[in-house]
């Protein structure tokens, strides 16, 4: 399965595939100051928790360069500030602090003692942790091809699919996977607002690879799970308290609500990196609040009267109670979370 | 409490306040032909199931002048194959067929004997359709402004206020109503894709009356309704079954759905014209399917991929099950509704 490649490493700068332009527009854009870069991250230009770790270990790389540190001292003090404005970018995403944490680590516990090498050391762990991105979407999709009916309809919300990784992507990984194997299917993408990842990315990335797609308005969902159409609901997620809450774009929980009253499975696909087991619940998980206009103003049009403010949080949390099982790359966690999880990630997974 | 006209009768024409253009422009559309007529009916320039009862009424009276039938036989032909084609503009509000019904039924039990006074009663009685749909608003205000909370939050869907009647609304009424009493609240709006009702035209009469509303995705609902700032969820309806079963915009099952997950009640505002006790349950209620442009192109902008369909049905179905009450002219009716529906409108109810 071929799929676009949203980061990559352009010799001192950043080309980002700027996600913001899709369908129309397949366009990469040069982040080659580290204001780009966080830019990129901010308005949307990469998204999708993997990719944003990816994206993130990049612009540490970036930012060191540029801030090019005199000696080794010096590399770590900057090292630490350059780490809080990345992260400052969103604050949802796990894998934003989890890719900065496990570059500076390789910094620290590294040989090497020159400046240069150091900022070898960083971009080696950058490329290291999009190498391993590829590899997580892989086994994610083997290990969820098998929960893909065949002949029948798929509910994803959002973009968790090769646009939101370095690889073939999360939730959208069983559907590739089974797709290559054989399995006819037929997805259906929340159009989700207010940024249209549904529309804009889901439905172009499987259009680009020949499977069938139809979009639909979030609020169709809960009719469509009545419908008969659909046998299961898999989305990403941004990031995984240890309990199995979930937080994910704006409008998962109500599509967990209704599947749950359909008796329809709703999975979540992540690998192990957006699991963060230092955040006991989903009440722990801070939740980014993004500009009214996007509500109110849809594409610079203004949309709802004028001096009538938008309600819009990027996220929502999904109880663990509403999930059937999580899909990673270390198989398939099952309930209880709390325990599946530990086991799988506790010690020895990178979510730790 | 002023609200806003939606549609009058301007001899041999009807002025439609064209809905489509709003918040941006406040335009009436002159319909004076019956295809001007059906147009602004099945574009949504006039909508909301009692307002399309009202414009149903007004077209079958200018349909009829315009066909100008020669002699009483004549009339009554062309009466038939008008009312057939008015009907087909939309499937899904019950109040169309009604009206459509009444008008026809008044001009067969007249005493008029001469063409020109079948015209004066078909006309009588469209103006008393919307004369009576003002009075019914203002009973339906007066029936459920109690359940409005004090210093809390409603939650609605789409648009069932003054825009949506004659009168000041169904859902809306009742907010009308209790802020006239002093009442303060804060009002959130779903948005409503694919149209835009909630942001547009709920968010725009709200704030022409002064009563706080805030705009949300459809998405954004279940987690609303989790963070504990609303108490209330008020609806209207396009048709409601004998059942209690409602047809209603696109997203309000979605919404039911949620806010049974958090014990928030969850009401149906509408008049008796609404309720169709010819049909026993939801599953008998044709869901209107509308263009898949709506979806993938918002606004006349692709937004998903070329080739990708939108699945957009206007309409689902919320089962009885969800529903805390109906609010009525006759008071709010209470489960189980098969017998409060049947005693308030069986017998002597105009939704007979």
């Amino acid at each position: 399965m071929k799929t676009p490649e949203t980061v990559r490493w352009a010799g001192d700068a950043i080309d980002v595939l700027d996600q913001t332009l899709l369908p129309g527009e397949v366009t990469y854009k040069r982040c080659d100051t580290v204001e780009l870069a966080i830019e990129a991250i901010y308005l949307l230009r990469v998204r999708g928790a993997p990719a944003i770790g990816v994206m993130a270990g990049y612009t540490l790389a970036l930012a060191m360069r540029i801030a090019a540190p005199a000696d080794r001292d010096m590399f770590f003090d900057v090292l630490e500030s350059e780490k809080a404005r990345i992260d400052a970018a969103r604050p949802t995403a796990h894998n934003l602090r989890w890719a900065l944490e496990r570059c500076a680590a390789a910094a620290h516990h590294a040989d090497a003692r020159s400046v240069d090498a150091l900022h070898a050391v960083l971009l080696e762990e950058a490329h290291a942790i999009a190498a391993e991105d590829r590899e997580l979407c892989a086994a994610i999709g083997r290990s969820g091809a098998s929960l893909v009916p065949e002949g029948g309809g798929i509910l994803t919300h959002c973009n968790a699919g090769a646009l939101a990784t370095a690889g073939i992507g999360t939730a959208l990984a069983p559907l590739y996977t089974a797709w290559d194997a054989g399995k006819r299917f037929q997805v259906f993408a929340d159009e989700t607002r207010p940024l249209w990842q549904g529309a804009r990315l889901t439905a172009w990335e499987l259009a680009q690879a020949g499977i069938p797609v139809k979009v639909l308005c979030d609020g169709a969902a809960a009719s469509l799970l009545a419908s008969g159409q659909v046998q299961l609901v898999i989305v990403g997620a941004d990031r995984v308290a240890a309990n199995g809450d979930v937080a994910n774009k704006i409008g998962t929980y109500g599509v967990a609500l209704a599947a749950r009253a359909h008796d329809i499975p709703f999975y979540v696909a992540a690998p192990s990196t957006t699991f963060d087991l230092g955040t006991p619940t989903g009440a722990g998980i801070p939740i980014e609040q993004r500009n009214s206009d996007e509500i109110v103003e849809p594409m610079g049009s203004p949309m709802a009267p004028q001096g009538v403010e938008g309600w819009n949080p990027a996220f929502d949390i999904t109880p663990h109670g509403l999930i059937a099982g999580f899909v990673t790359e270390s198989g398939i966690l099952r309930p209880p979370f709390v325990e599946s999880i530990r086991t799988a990630f506790g010690r020895h997974g990178r979510g730790a």
